[in-house]
C-alpha cells in the first residue's frame, strides 16, 4: 500500500503557522516523508525516495552470495537514505522553518526484521556481511515456512495460550519463524546476533541512538501477549538453543503508540535537517498507524486499508478471541484498547489478475481510444447492471484466505459461468467477492464480541467509487473514506505530535489531525436487499470449499505441487 | 457441425470408375453435396450452397411479420436451392457422368419441422404465408419451452413409458413441443396443418414426390417408441384438441436407415441433373448418419461428433434405459440395433468463449506475429505442462448439461484459481473438463449395459491433436478419428448406396465406404494415471453441483433471471 500512487510534491508557502511534525513511512520499494501542521493535520510538504537496492532476492549486493529461492532481503542503507533525502526534501517543499518541527515518527512494513549487535549495528555491516543470514529479512521473505509450520504445530500440541490470539496460526513472515530459520541454517550468525529487531524499531534506534521497542509490532508480529513472549520451555522444544531467544535477543520494555522514546540524536539531526533533541515516537506498523490518520481509532471504527491486499484494524474495549483474526493486541493501535487485526490476502491483486487475464483485444483497443485504464473500462462496462444479473459468485481466495479461515492453501472459485459471460461480469463478481469476504470478517468480529460501528477505507482502492458502493451495499452500512493519500506517513506525523506533547493522546490527535469523509457511500436499500441473496450463496460456497472437511482445494493444490515437481507433460 | 470449415471443391478427373451416389447434408446456414464412389467411398466431387435466407429470426421474408423473441424459422426454398445448385456443382466437380449415379440420400438438422398440406406443400407457401406459425421452425427455435415443460411434467405425472427413453426429459426443440405451441398460439394454422413433418422427411418428399418417414427422426425427436406415438389420452390431457395430433398429422409407416423409399422424380431429376428414377433413401439426421461414414456402426463403437457441441451415438444389441442419455431408438442408426444418443451441450463453444474472453493484448500480438489462431496459440502454451500443474478443475456446463444430468439450468464452474493462473491454464482445464464430461457419459453407458469398445471422433474438433490426446488419456482408451471432413454428406451417400442395392446393408456399406484412422491417439499411461486423480475431483464437483439436492447453480440462474427482469443496477 505504501508504494501506491505517484506522489505530487507540495509547494504550499507557509509563514509561521505553528508547530509541525514529520512522519516517515518505510515501504517495500521506497520511503516517503510528510510535514504536517500539528494544529489541524494539514499536509504541508511531501517527498518520496525510491530505495537504491530495493528488494534483494537474487544475490547479495556487490556481486555477493547467491540467494536461495523465496528469499527477500533489504539494505539498511536504503532506509537511512530516506532520512537523509526524503525528510529534508519534504521540509523544503513545505516551506516550514525546521525550528517549527517538534517531533518525528516512523512506520514500517511489519515483519521486516534484522540481526544486530548490542549497539544497533546490523550484522550485515560487520565482517559477517558476506553471509545472507546476516542481512535484514524483508516481510516477504518466504523461506521460513517449515519453521512456521513447526511453531504452529507445537503451539497447538502444547496448547500455548497465545496461539488463539492469532487465529490459530502465525505466519512464516513473522520474526519467530525467521529467527528459527537463522538459528537452524546459520548458527554462527545466530550466535553473533545480540539483538533481533523489527526494522520498525531499528529505524527509531537510528533516530535516537538508543534501543526501543513498540507494543504494536511486538504484539501483532512478535508473539508478545499478556506481558510475555513464548516461554523458554516451548522455545526449547522447537530447538534446544532457541530456549533463551526471547530473553536474550528480544526482551526490552515496550512503548505504546505515540510514546516519546527519545530525542533526535545529533547524527540524525544532521541527516534530516531537523532540530536535535525533538521528540521521536515509538515505531509502528504502516497499516496500524493509518487508523488515527483516518480518524478510525475510536472503538468500533473499522479501518480497511485496501490495496493489493486488505488489512483491517479495529479497536475494542475488551479482549475477545475472534476465530480467524490475525491478531489481537492490547495497546496495539491506541493505548487502553484492544486492537484487532484481520486481513484479506489478495484484493487489488485479484482485480489486477483479471485485467491481466481477460482484457480481450477489442477491449484493449477501446481503452486505448478512450484513455481508460483496464480497471476503469471494466468498471464502466459492469456498472449499471442489475445486482446478480451476471449469475456469478466468486470466492476471492486467489491469494489464499487470511481471515477468517486462515488458510493459505485455498484458491479461487468461480461458479455460474455461461457462454454469454463477459469479462466485465467476472470483474464485477470479483469486486463483489472481496466485499462478501469483508462482510464475513465484520460478522465474525461482531459475533466474537467486537462491535463494528463504522467502516472506513484507506489505501489505493479508496478511489474506486464502484467498489466502495458495492461494499456499502453488501455491508449494509455507510462507507467512510480516509482523506489523505499518505495515510501511513500522516499517521506517523500524528504519533509524533503526541510524542511531542502537542496532543494528549493518539485519540485526541486523530480528532484534530486525522481526516475522513464520513458516510461517503451510503447503502442503497434495493441493491442491499438484492445482495442479501448473493451473500447467502457466497457464504454457502465459502463454507463448502473453506470450512468443510473435504478440502478439495487443498487436494488440487497438492496435485499441482506434485505435478510441478514430478509431473508428466502433454 | 455441418457448417464448419470452408470446403474446397474437388476437381479430380474420373473415367468410368463404376457406380456412384450423391449425399446431401442440410445444415443450419448451408447445404452441401458430395459425389462418392460406391466401391470404396472415395469422395469425387463436392459443392456447398449457402442459404439465401438462412436463419429467419427477426421478421418474415419480404418485410413480413415481426417475430417474437427466441423464434427461428427457415425457408423451404433455401433447401430446394441446395438440390438445384450444390448437387449439379458437385457432380460437375467430380467429373462423373450422371448416368453413373445410382442413388441419392439426404440428412438434415434434427427437429427442424414444418406444417404442410397433404401433398407436401409447406403452409408457408399457401395463403397462410403471412403468419409466422405457417413457416418451418428451425431446430433452434426456442419459444416452446413452456410447452416442453408441460409435456415433461405430465409425462412424469402419468408415468408415460416413453419418457425414460429420453433421460426423463424431452427438449423444447422437439416436434411435439413445437406442434403444441402452434396449436395454442395459432389454432387456425394448426387446423390447416394436414401433415406435421421433419424437414429430414420433407426434403425426401421433394425428391420422390411421395411422403416417407424415417425411424431415426421419429425415434429420437418424435417420441415414437415401441411402434407408437404418445397415446391420445395423454395428448388430450395436454390440450383437448391435441388428442388426435399424432394420428392425423404424424402417422405414417417408418423406414429404417438405408431403405429405398422411392425413385427420383422427374422434377427432382431436372433440379439435380441426376437420372430420373434412381434410388432415394429414407431421411436421416446429420449426426446419426455420420456413424457409418466413420465406420462407427458396429455395436460398441461410440462416435463423438465434436464441434460447437458434441453428439455421441453408439449402437448396442439390447434395450437399456441409461439414465441421462438423450434417446434410445431401435433401428435408429442401423437396422436391428438399439441406437443410443447422448450429448454435451457446449464443447467447442466453451473453448471459443474462453478465447473470446481471455486473449490478453500481448497474446493477441503474439498470435498476429506467429499467424496462429487463438486456439492454436493457447494450445501451444498449454501443451507440455505436467498434468494437473495448473491446479484447476472446471465443470464444462457453460451451455448446460445434456448428458447425463439433462439439466440446461446448470452453468460452468472453475476452481483452483490463483494469482498466477494464466489464460492457457484455464484453456487447458476447459479442454480437460469436456474430456471428463465425456468420460462420465461413457461410464454411464457402460454401467447401464451398453458396452463401449471404441471411441471415434468426427466433426471440426477432430483436427485438434492436443484435445484428442487428452481424451485418450482421460478415457484411458485409444481415440480413432473419422477421415472424411464431410462426415454427414458421406454418410448420406453411403445410405444411398444401400438404398440402391450396391451394398446389402448400412454395416456392410460402412465397411466398404466409411473411413476412420483407428487408434490414432493412444493413451499415455503416466498421463492417464495422473488424470485419474483429476477425474476423481471432477466427479466430486460434478455430483456436488449437478446431482445434489442443493441446486446452487439453479438458484444463481434464477437470481440472474429475476435481476434481468426487475433488478436494480449499480
Amino acid at each position: 500500500m505504501t508504494d501506491a500512487a505517484a506522489p505530487r510534491p507540495s509547494h504550499r508557502p507557509v509563514d509561521g503557522t505553528g508547530p509541525c511534525t514529520v512522519g516517515v513511512d518505510f515501504g517495500t520499494l521506497s520511503g516517503r516523508a510528510v510535514v504536517v501542521r500539528v494544529r489541524d493535520g494539514e499536509e504541508l510538504g511531501f517527498a518520496v525516495h525510491p530505495y537504491t537496492h530495493g528488494v534483494i532476492d537474487t544475490r547479495l549486493p556487490d556481486d555477493g552470495a547467491l540467494l536461495p529461492p523465496d528469499w527477500a532481503l533489504q539494505h539498511p542503507e536504503d532506509w537511512r537514505d530516506v532520512l537523509r533525502t526524503a525528510v529534508p526534501e519534504a521540509l523544503a517543499a513545505s516551506g516550514v522553518d525546521p525550528s517549527q518541527v517538534i517531533g518525528i515518527a516512523t512506520d514500517f512494513t511489519a515483519c521486516t526484521v534484522l540481526p544486530a549487535l548490542a549497539d544497533g549495528t546490523p550484522l550485515s555491516e560487520t565482517a559477517l556481511g558476506h553471509r545472507p543470514h546476516a542481512w535484514p529479512k524483508l516481510w516477504k521473505h518466504h523461506a521460513a515456512q517449515g519453521q512456521a509450520d513447526r511453531i504452529n504445530a507445537l503451539a497447538h500440541e502444547r496448547a500455548e495460550p497465545w496461539i488463539g490470539r492469532y487465529g490459530g496460526r502465525i505466519s512464516a513472515e513473522w520474526q519467530f519463524a525467521k529467527a528459527l530459520q537463522l538459528l537452524e541454517e546459520d548458527p554462527e550468525v545466530y550466535a553473533r546476533t545480540e539483538r533481533w529487531i523489527e526494522a520498525a524499531d531499528w529505524i527509531v534506534w537510528q533516530l535516537t541512538g538508543t534501543e526501543s521497542r513498540n507494543t504494536c509490532t511486538a504484539g501483532y508480529k512478535g508473539i508478545h501477549q499478556d506481558g510475555a513472549y513464548p516461554d523458554p520451555e516451548y522455545l526449547a522444544a522447537l530447538h534446544p538453543e532457541f530456549a533463551d531467544f526471547a530473553r536474550t535477543r528480544l526482551d526490552h520494555p515496550l512503548s505504546p503508540p505515540g510514546t516519546r522514546v527519545g530525542g533526535l540524536s545529533a547524527r540524525a539531526a544532521a541527516w534530516t535537517g531537523l532540530p536535535e533533541g525533538i521528540a521521536v515516537a515509538a515505531g509502528n506498523v504502516d497499516a496500524h498507524v493509518t487508523a488515527p490518520a483516518a480518524q478510525a481509532v475510536e472503538n468500533g471504527r473499522l479501518l480497511a486499508i485496501m490495496g493489493t491486499s486488505t488489512c483491517h484494524v479495529v479497536n475494542g474495549p475488551e479482549l475477545a478471541e475472534v476465530p480467524g483474526v490475525c491478531g489481537v493486541v492490547r495497546d496495539g493501535i491506541v493505548t487502553g484498547a484492544y486492537g484487532y487485526e484481520a486481513g484479506q490476502s489478495a484484493v487489488g491483486d485479484v482485480f489486477a489478475w483479471w485485467t491481466r487475464t481477460a482484457l480481450p483485444p477489442e477491449y484493449a483497443e477501446e481503452a486505448a481510444r478512450t484513455g481508460e485504464d483496464p480497471h476503469t473500462l471494466l468498471s464502466r462496462k459492469a456498472a449499471g447492471r442489475p445486482v446478480g444479473a451476471h449469475g456469478l459468485i466468486a470466492l476471492d481466495w486467489l491469494g489464499g484466505n487470511r481471515s477468517v479461515l486462515v488458510d493459505h492453501r485455498l484458491s479461487g472459485v468461480l461458479i455460474g459461468l455461461t457462454l454469454s459471460t463477459r469479462p466485465e461480469d467476472v470483474y464485477l463478481a470479483l469486486l463483489e467477492a472481496t466485499a462478501f469476504g469483508t462482510r464475513v470478517i465484520v460478522e465474525a468480529l461482531e459475533a466474537g464480541g467486537v462491535p463494528v460501528t463504522e467502516f472506513v477505507v484507506a489505501g489505493g482502492l479508496k478511489k474506486n467509487a464502484l467498489l466502495l458502493q458495492i461494499y456499502a451495499d453488501v455491508l449494509r452500512r455507510p462507507v467512510s473514506v480516509a482523506v489523505s493519500d499518505q495515510g501511513p506517513a500522516l499517521g506517523s506525523a500524528l504519533h509524533a505530535a503526541v510524542a511531542a506533547g502537542a496532543h494528549p493522546d493518539v485519540r485526541a490527535a486523530a480528532r484534530a489531525m486525522g481526516r475522513a469523509e464520513h458516510a461517503a457511500h451510503l447503502p442503497d436499500p434495493a441493491r442491499a436487499d438484492a445482495y442479501e441473496a448473493l451473500y447467502a450463496e457466497y457464504r454457502l460456497l465459502h463454507d463448502r470449499f473453506g470450512a468443510g472437511d473435504d478440502h478439495q482445494l487443498h487436494r488440487l493444490r497438492a496435485l499441482r505441487d506434485a505435478a510441478l515437481a514430478t509431473g508428466t507433460g502433454h
